[in-house]
């Protein structure tokens, strides 16, 4: 039943492939011409080729995707950050012995600068602090209504209008070639779960990123879980290829970032048999969308960049890859 | 393009179907007649009936199973103990300060019925112990050879021949109608995700396990995974929502097990909203399995039973409702 199930569905998707080049022979129509649309296209192009030495097959194609800085924008302060602004200043009066807390203090007197400095780890763990005994389920309905209302200071759209289009087409592109798609991020998995399905078509099962610490516990006869004051686990530089590991089992054959927090995930992809695909966005666009990198403290761009650059990697610039940046944009 | 490809694809299971039906009418062939294929066919038929009050978006069709006992036979030791036997014995030599561990000695002794009555903690601390400093590919290397030459004592079978025959298809018939299908369990992700693509038609990334903390290094200039020395996740019992939480962020709406220490994602299946399906295989038939339940040290079935009993989970006896066990049988 599963083999004909399989037979059936590959015959459609070649059927459905075959109509779809009818209808368009561009999958990426936000991409630029350019060697980076190029090395992409060729890359699915030998990794699907059937019969071909380097044909992989869907089970094992794999692709994961740096979230902040990646698939959506990250400037000036990522955008969980600022969720965190208001979610630390709710429970301050609960949590006196912040007045010492430098993550707390910057926060408080807006010091996006000094709060960038600090790094993430700090500020995970305010936002850890934060939402304790709150039971998950509470947690998501708190992120829900606050992405449905807040809005950008420099577009002034809600946050998940700043998806990059490219990317949108990327993924779509990958999975009609059997490919399946995961997000890798720095972020808290309960942040980006209530919207990756609906904008990126990413499930949560897809979702890997930081979290804290979860406890099952019974509340009025009925079972929860609830955030327990600790950190568990950071998704970030050399975490990210033990996420991987944690939630996926496999080596990614495609990975995607845009800075030196994705350097090992870049790595541990390299570092498998057979053809490979690794992708730096390079945000070079200050008109459409920001230009930053060795000197920013928000998705800082400096080693991973040297290693792209030794190791013949695919940077992106967003200025000369890219014919638009965000959905909205005509 | 993708909402072009779901399209095709569910036209195409739908031909499917048709064409399945019209070749068999049953897809539990394993199955008894009996409530408890009664109870599956039927939750399966609701939930996925177009249009119906109970319908469930196939995105939403989580599935999870428990592994030992559930999936595959789990007496008389849990298998994955089994191979740590012969693990510990070779790593018993770097570790001295085992003499004064119990489980250590009762693993020496071969005291089976100490070894079990310890549970598992203790057991997977000293697995943990026994490959730290590995690397995660050495480890799956060690399990793969393990699983091709060890041999079941009552069975005189490869251990991965020791799996239900009505699961099997169970799995599959949830598959074809749009469930993605989960192992939850107790053992570690690294022993079950080496056999359970090949033998369940479950990948790597669909399941969750007990982990040891694992640690990104660089050794000869190459990015690799190490084994720590510390449990990292435990999950068995109340550990298995966590685990469901952390893993696929989304609550099952069928969730299978056989024992107490899946009594708490049980719990957690019934408690969500709209249509849900509980089950549990009770091991009652000696002759062709095994038959233990509320005094076993393995796979403890007591208070899951009673909350199964009393608020109408489907409990599934081996003996009257599998007209088959393993896929060896003739």
């Amino acid at each position: 039943m599963e083999a004909i199930r399989r037979i059936v569905c590959t015959l459609a998707f070649l059927l459905l492939a075959g109509f779809a080049q009818a209808q368009s022979t561009d999958p990426l129509p936000s991409w630029n011409d350019g060697a980076a649309k190029k090395n992409i296209l060729s890359f699915v192009a030998t990794v699907t080729a059937k019969g071909g030495k380097d044909f992989v097959p869907p089970v094992e194609r794999i692709a994961t995707f740096d979230n902040d800085g990646t698939l959506w924008s990250e400037q000036p302060l990522y955008f969980q950050f600022v969720f965190l602004l208001d979610q630390v200043k709710a429970a301050a009066p609960k949590h006196p012995e912040w007045k010492d807390n430098a993550a707390f203090k910057a926060l408080a007197a807006k010091d996006l600068k000094a709060l960038a400095a600090l790094g993430q780890k700090p500020v995970l763990e305010l936002i850890v602090a934060a939402n304790s005994g709150m039971t998950v389920a509470e947690y998501d309905a708190a992120i829900r209504k606050w992405l449905e209302t807040a809005k950008h200071p420099k577009f002034q759209r809600p946050y998940t209008d700043l998806v990059y289009k490219p990317q949108l087409e990327l993924l779509e592109y990958l999975r009609a070639n059997g490919f399946k798609t995961f997000i890798v991020s720095g972020g808290t998995i309960e942040f980006m779960r209530v919207f990756s399905e609906r904008v990126y078509g990413i499930p949560p099962e897809q979702v890997v990123g930081s979290s804290q610490l979860i406890k099952f516990e019974m509340r009025d006869g009925k079972p929860v879980l609830v955030r327990e004051p600790k950190l568990d686990f950071i998704d970030d530089g050399p975490g990210k290829p033990v996420g991987i590991y944690r939630n996926i089992g496999r080596r990614p054959i495609l990975a995607f970032g845009n800075s030196d927090g994705d350097q090992q995930m870049l790595e541990m992809t390299a570092a498998g048999p057979g053809k490979r695909l690794m992708l730096i966005v390079h945000h070079d666009d200050a008109e459409r969308e920001f230009a930053y990198d060795r000197a920013s403290h928000i998705g800082k761009l400096d080693k991973a960049w040297d290693e792209a650059t030794a190791r013949g990697w695919t940077v992106v610039s967003m200025k000369s890859d890219w014919k638009r940046i965000y959905p909205f944009e005509k």
